[in-house]
């Protein structure tokens, strides 16, 4: 991956899955002890998972968008119950997040464009 | 909607489209000029469209994701090809952006929690 391209995640080929999260992180810093632990560590248990294919992610002004990508239904759904990762989401209820969104989707088309590649549209496949 | 879930989509209910723009900014400030009055007017305009739901945005390290929300495939179609988003997505290519990768997403599920809510996992919907 190109310096150009860090951040995004590339070489997916719809259709898979995605989980876009956005969530509203808690404004008392009681609340947060901990939650970048639990990110970091929420993060190496999904690379570890069957059927992972990568995370995007920001986080400005308290918003954080995170999108993970997942081969199929069965591997997101493996990682949303994972037994480590609904406890983690519970600490995100009781002491992380003010609110949240979670939805699952499935990836039907997508393009891709960096420096160097002609400057027309991307093709759509 | 409470200060609680600004910055977050609520009040969607599956199945809708979502289109997920990961974009890594340029680093040389002359290719950013012009990019906020840009952004800003992108925003105007995906608002003005018959069929936008809202849009989810961050950006950190020069990293941004950004998730659009719209009713239907003709909705977000109508917002891809619109012609001064067009030349928009042009103007990324030629200064704004190193590299960017677009999916267009079918929501099937979400669920949704804010504090005051219970604590147990959310309805999955």
């Amino acid at each position: 991956m190109s310096n150009d391209t860090a951040g995004i995640v590339g070489d997916t080929v719809p259709p898979y899955y995605a989980a876009i999260l956005t969530t509203v992180l808690a404004t008392d810093p009681e609340d947060l002890a901990g939650y970048d632990a639990a990110s970091e560590r929420m993060l190496d248990l999904a690379r570890s998972m069957d059927g992972y294919l990568g995370l995007e992610y920001a986080r400005a002004d308290g918003v954080g968008v995170a999108v993970s990508y997942w081969r199929d239904l069965d591997a997101l759904r493996a990682w949303r119950e994972h037994a480590e990762h609904l406890g983690v989401q519970l600490l995100g209820r009781q002491r992380f997040y003010r609110a949240y969104r979670a939805r699952i989707c499935r990836v039907e088309r997508e393009y891709a464009w960096r420096r160097g590649d002609p400057l027309g549209a991307p093709p759509y496949r």
